[in-house]
């Protein structure tokens, strides 16, 4: 078979990019003809009235006769926007609008991009979970951490239907999905990896979380100040519970200390890890440099110290892009009318992922590409087995 | 030239109508192809930063290069749904799908249906206005009397985009549009009219204020208690406007009272007026009975007493339909970049409304087909003629 494998470097000119964007990137339509008294009459008043009575008195009508089944919200409040930081929520727009599209492409989804003029954590809270009942599934989007950990918990807690940060869950669905094959090509095993992750903010977090209930055991999480360990007094709630399920072996210092013997590296924290690290890893390590659009590592120093590289970019092999996980574990979790996204479906989601790839395994192709048609089926089915406990 | 008027009475079967809903009414779509990484490249990273760091340094940018600029948040707390009443946010979310494809279908701008599920005024401002980044305009729907008064008034002064509670305004410029045509017809003035509004909920009171502007003199308004007059200690704070600017003549009582010797009246309130109030009025009155599906004079006793009537209904002649308006308005304040919906352009919109009709007519057309096609243009041109002080 033939795999659509990542492209070469291309450069978009300021003018194609903004003709790209012009007048928004989504159209919103009616599906049916405003054509005649009668169209009106069943779309709108009166007839609307007996889908509106339907409703009141069974919720459940609402998933198939609204748009609630399949649409999702996403929203973000334009705190933590790709590398451009806190640029405000109409700045975010773009954004938004962008993975709308993705949604709609990739899984037939529809998609609707809010911004929000808030950035208190119990408003965000109240303002989303207001918002509910218009949606089937919200996807969480560029809010800054550690807020984006608290909002995330109380909205799941709070609503019954699916809320995903995507760029906690969707960076760790993929990135565990690129690791088990890198560890199958390579013969290795999850459970014996001596892992050092950089950067404990959403993907982080939500990565070594993951990778934990994945059956890895030794990771070692670094954030701007060193290992995170237990003993250090400077740790957010946060951290102190990251402290608390990793460093089994107990290692206190920087980088070095923590680079010494490790076989994997996985970069989400931007920053730049020198060859003396390297030098002190493992031989044949796998590197993960995720940071966009400068990876942690030289993109030349991980080809030359690295078994398996993976990185974020999509001008190199091996990108890990997050579009490989969000459109297929939603239209897995309203197909199957989950009340949450559950760490056994972003399991299953990565492991279908993982799959794709598994036949044509190699250093350069461990992940399918994001344009892959296969993929999103794939997620989406195996996130309902899960969703279903199939 | 030939108007398109409106049909005779049709049944709409419950198949039909759920058949209608199915799935959603609208749907939403990525624009641009996303079918290679050069593709995906222009749409979201790396190429949409671009436009982020251009919409942060200039917020004017985000009207062209993302949606705001042409679409519109149709919102609704399901509290005054239709004749349903307080059916809850998600049982009247077929209603506000159904509004989005008419603001899609006649005035061609995207509209996003949002049902919120909190209900204090406090909280539905903070929440509106949170969400205003994402949008051109906002279209307040189905949002109970008197709470709704106050959430436009404090949005309108919070917000820098239009926003419009559809069921006050939309019925007062097309109300406003047909009493011209009827006064027009008969020879009257808007000046000498002794008009009776019955009604004193959301298209009461705008409606009252937009007669006012548009020049008519005594108008004597009802609630349950009767008419409302500067004496009564039971009146709301909105009530006790009204009853500072209406019934010139100090006229105190029911029904009755408020009849006599009327030429105008307009129901917008439900109720039922009989024969004996009718008779009570001056000859040949306008009577506009709004009511739906039950308009509040039995339409037999209409046509006996009125020179020109008008209802709420499709299946008579002269319906008083909100789509005649709200189409055109939003795109005429979101083509003019317009901050707020004035009354200069509502009142903009209603003549052009009425202008459609004036060349054809007679007693069973007053107003335009809510299909005519040439409705939307006409306003939204009269309401950025308006706007830009044309």
């Amino acid at each position: 078979m033939t795999s659509v494998k990542p492209s070469t470097v291309q450069t978009l000119s300021h003018e194609e990019i903004f003709a790209a964007h012009e007048g928004g990137k989504l159209s919103i339509n009616s599906t049916r003809p405003l054509k005649d008294m009668r169209d009106l009459s069943l779309a709108y008043t009166p007839g609307v009235a007996t889908v509106c009575e339907a409703i009141a008195a069974d919720p459940a009508v609402a998933r198939t006769h609204t748009g609630v089944g399949n649409t999702v919200a996403v929203i973000s409040d334009g705190t933590a926007v790709l590398g451009l930081g806190n640029i405000g929520p109409q700045a975010s727009l773009p954004v938004m609008e962008g993975k709308a599209q993705l949604f709609n492409a990739f899984a037939g989804l529809k998609a609707v991009p809010l911004v929000l003029d808030i950035h208190g954590v119990d408003e965000l809270v109240d303002t989303i979970a207001a918002l509910a009942p218009s949606f089937g599934g919200i996807n969480l989007e560029d809010i800054s951490a550690p807020r984006c950990f608290e909002i995330e918990r109380r909205l799941i807690e709070r609503l019954d239907i699916p809320v995903m940060h995507d760029d906690q869950h969707g960076t760790a669905v993929v990135l565990l999905a690129a690791l088990r094959n890198a560890t199958r090509l390579l013969g290795r095993e999850l459970a014996d990896l001596r892992l050092v992750v950089s950067g404990a903010g959403a993907a982080g977090v939500a990565s070594v979380n993951m990778l934990l209930d994945a059956g890895v055991r030794d990771i070692i999480v670094l954030d701007s100040r060193g290992i995170i360990h237990a003993d250090r007094t400077d740790l957010t709630p946060v951290k102190q519970e990251l402290a608390a399920k990793t460093n089994p072996r107990g290692v206190s210092g920087g980088i070095n200390e923590a680079f010494t013997g490790a076989d994997t590296f996985i970069g989400l924290s931007g920053g730049n890890i020198g060859e003396e690290a390297l030098q002190l890893m493992a031989e044949e390590p796998i590197l993960f440099t995720l940071a966009n659009p400068t990876p942690e590592i030289d993109p030349e120093l991980s080809r030359r110290y690295g078994a398996v590289v993976a990185t974020g970019r999509s001008d190199l092999p091996n990108q890990i892009n997050n579009v490989l996980a969000f459109p297929g574990i939603f239209h897995g979790a309203l197909a199957a009318n989950a009340t949450a996204i559950t760490m056994e479906m972003k399991l299953a989601a990565s492991r279908a992922i993982a799959e794709i790839a598994a036949d044509d395994l190699e250093a350069g192709y461990i992940v399918p590409s994001p344009l892959d048609p296969r993929v999103a089926p794939a997620v989406s089915a195996a996130v309902q087995a899960a969703a279903q406990g199939r």
